[in-house]
């Protein structure tokens, strides 16, 4: 059980109060999240505390390989200090290429077993590189065979989480929806949720947002998990590996995430670990028509408000 | 069966001779190939005879999925003029962005259901720009249970291939390690073959190599497919599974052909045809000390002269 894991602590010599508090704070919510899948999984994770090879630092890589809900998830933490910002990040950060940064966050992707839980993904983060540091982070939600209700409390649970932060959950969607988007395919990934990136108004209270982030993630996908005896039809199972093919597709074509983490030199088994534990891609792949497969895409991955009035 | 098929002739008001040649030799190639194919999987394909949206031209995939030898199979033709070079070929090749363009090519890859049989790619194309013209392409061998006489074949095969041509098969073999390379696992994609990019000494020689090339695959991957009866394990075909996933990795990460496809508004179902029709992903695979399974990458993709006395 999880309670009873060994638990490293990663801490940096850092000389810095403010990022040893956020280290703190990012690996006490990878703890709540943990012990909250270990509930309900059934079955706890299997940690590897690892250092990075390329500067100073390192994290705790947890995965949870069976147990009753999930078919595979991976819940990251890592805080490291790199010589060079990587090409990546420092085109989209406009810094010099080469200058030292420093990147703590938890990461997170869950790959249910039932095709009737959503597929979902949490991150939050804290960069700083020269004399920026900012926050980022966000969480959205991937579903094979949308429910309503489960969708809409995702989306509240937000947008009152935004709230209380004096935050703007709308801007936040919607930024969720752009990133979220296999341009190639004119696709969203799922149903959104919110995407946040550049907070530095208020070190203190954008960390209190991002560690609320964290925080909020078991309550807001529980209601997703009341479908794990959901019964399944091999062709739902199927459909279900068709899409996460999507799945792959995003992480390694457009997530910046993973192209940070394969140009920084970071732990490969530990970056990779948001893809599927089994995937599918199937030629010219065309849903029937009226089936809920068709509706997926045609009506629950069409970017809309879900806090509206139905 | 496929010569009863319908065989849509892709052809281009191009005004250009040479052009037209090269289109046609192309199909041809795409013909011998998929008659070859047929004729071993027992089970003909599917075609789709497109058009290109953002320019003129199209193409004709070409799909196997089911049959005694192949999971899933692409041997796509397609030609296309474009008003304006994507950045990724654009920065590869050192022109302008928005120069128009004109690309041709045949591009085949086939998953075997058979983890004994290695899955394979074969390319050849023919790009101009502006005022340059040249040719492109090479085919290489990725197996999952290697065998020597299969892949020493295969290179001596494409040795005398390339003497028959007075091409440098070593300096193309070098360049194939080079390419088929994941950077990030520090791991060879397969075996190797050849890859050639940039030739343009002599066109009309050069026209002539690549066809030779795309004639020559027959020959050379028939001894590959005497395996399609060998015995197989539920352990190998989980390895198989697992290691398809490096050729997902790769081809979405590195491989400059998809990258130009998503880039230019290609037809994505061709373009995304050499994705395999099952993926794995474990986290942290290590394979037993001793078993082929290490050996894989232990020793057969260490990049070696196939052809040197053992």
């Amino acid at each position: 059980m999880a309670l009873e894991k060994r638990r490293a602590k990663v801490t940096f010599d850092t000389m810095n109060t403010f990022r040893d508090k956020v280290v703190a704070r990012f690996q006490a919510v990878q703890d709540a999240i943990c012990d909250f899948l270990t509930r309900e999984n059934g079955e706890s994770y299997h940690e590897d505390a690892w250092e990075y090879g390329s500067g100073k630092g390192g994290g705790r890589s947890r995965v949870f390989r069976g147990g009753r809900l999930l078919e595979k998830g991976g819940v990251n933490f890592s805080a490291l200090e790199g010589h060079s910002l990587p090409p990546s990040a420092a085109t989209a950060f406009a810094i010099a290429p080469g200058t030292p940064y420093f990147a703590t966050g938890v990461s997170l992707v869950l790959h249910p077993r039932n095709p009737h839980i959503p597929t979902v993904h949490l991150n939050i983060r804290y960069f700083t590189a020269g004399t920026a540091g900012w926050f980022g982070g966000g969480m959205d939600l991937t579903p094979y065979y949308p429910r309503r209700e489960s969708i809409v409390a995702w989306h509240r649970g937000l947008k009152s989480l935004c709230d209380d932060h004096g935050r703007d959950y709308a801007a936040m969607k919607k930024d969720c929806d752009d990133y979220f988007h296999l341009k190639h395919r004119q696709e969203a990934r799922g149903v959104g949720g919110i995407f946040f990136d550049h907070l530095r108004q208020d070190q203190e209270a954008d960390l209190e947002f991002a560690a609320a982030v964290g925080h909020a993630f078991p309550s807001l996908y529980a209601p997703c998990l009341r479908e794990a005896d959901h019964p399944v039809t091999e062709n739902e199972r199927k459909f279900q590996l068709y899409r996460r093919g999507r799945y792959v597709e995003f992480n390694l074509v457009y997530d910046r995430g993973t192209l940070f983490g394969l140009q920084s030199g970071g732990r490969i088994e530990s970056i990779l670990m948001s893809l599927p534990p089994l995937a599918a891609w199937e030629y010219d792949y065309r849903a029937e028509p009226g089936s809920p497969e068709e509706a997926l895409t045609a009506y629950w991955l069409q970017p809309r408000d879900w806090l509206a009035p139905e």
